[in-house]
């Protein structure tokens, strides 16, 4: 499936609060090559989130004919809203040459990595619970029953580690969006991710 | 298996003239956690080798004592003279968390992954076939009945490449070193490698 591809599927998950949306931010910046993927949602747009660029924002409805239409790679329904991955777009892309990033909870991860065995699934940790605590009290947009369903959310999340590929624990922004960056370019070392021609290629040139 | 054992086992296989050899010693420079494979072999030393360091030199009577006894992780016959990596050295080492490089070729490094499914296994490839030429007729220990069986090996070898888990095209000393290490370091991160306790720790303290 996909042989030809050449970008990379890069699936990261973690709690809420363990820094990854700031993470992908950090790869964007790097490299050209990188694409954050953008799903479908029946949420509300938040404050300064853009159509088409965090997300495409559709009604219930809609979303229930895309299902139907088998257009997601994954979908979900988390704390009473839909979100999917777009088929379409992940397969354009990595088509195209781009390492698609994709924000997707543990249940999302792993049924990526069922239709593309090819991805790499990364599991970012919070150094602790008490930080992660803290950091979803400071932000603004979560209230107190909100915090506790991310809580009980992380617990079972957590249990998916072992289907992940690596895991990281996000101690400092820095030294984590270097060890991401790192793990992506050991990966297009890796022998499976060469197309059969381009080995065949490299034998008969030897 | 082994399953705490906390060094890695690294494979290096590539065809004679690839610069293999010169790769090893620049991973033994950058870290004291890397510890290079001492293997037995009934070959004479060659000048500047050294008993215990570079080689166990052995007779074949010994050798063979040696194969009966299962002290081999997997041993070879190559142009003439016997190779085996020893068990005992290999275990006791990942044991006390060293990082076993193994230089071995690719029948050895299948026979290792066979058994140590952890082990990551690299295979290097000079840039181009003209140039392994020329690097093997520099050599002034080869004489040029040993340069044809060698290219002719390496041709052999190639074919083994599927099997391996990264490949490197040392195009440069340098930036092969930099890329082998990158590889070590993100594989510290793959979940698999992480003993089940040490999840299990990090699962309940998150």
């Amino acid at each position: 499936m996909l042989k030809e591809a050449k970008g990379l599927i890069l699936v990261l998950s973690a709690p809420a609060g363990a820094g990854k949306t700031t993470l992908c931010k950090r790869l964007l910046q790097t490299s050209p090559t990188f694409i954050s993927s953008v799903s479908f949602t029946t949420r509300s747009p938040r404050k300064q989130e853009i159509e088409g660029v965090d997300y495409y924002f559709v009604s219930r409805e809609d979303f229930e004919k895309l299902i139907k239409k088998n257009a997601f790679v994954e979908w979900a329904e988390v704390h009473g809203h839909l979100y999917g991955t777009s088929k379409k777009f992940l397969e354009e892309n990595i088509k195209a040459g781009k390492d698609v990033i994709l924000e997707v909870d543990v249940k999302g991860g792993t049924k990526i990595k069922e239709k593309y065995p090819q991805a790499i699934l990364i599991f970012i940790l919070p150094p602790s619970w008490q930080e992660l605590e803290k950091r979803l009290h400071k932000r603004a947009t979560e209230d107190e029953k909100s915090i506790k369903e991310r809580l009980s959310t992380a617990k079972q999340e957590i249990k998916y580690l072992p289907y992940y590929d690596y895991f990281l624990v996000n101690d400092d922004i820095n030294a984590t969006t270097k060890r991401l960056l790192l793990i992506i370019e050991a990966e297009r070392y890796k022998i499976n991710r060469v197309p059969e021609k381009e080995i065949n290629r490299v034998i008969k040139n030897i």
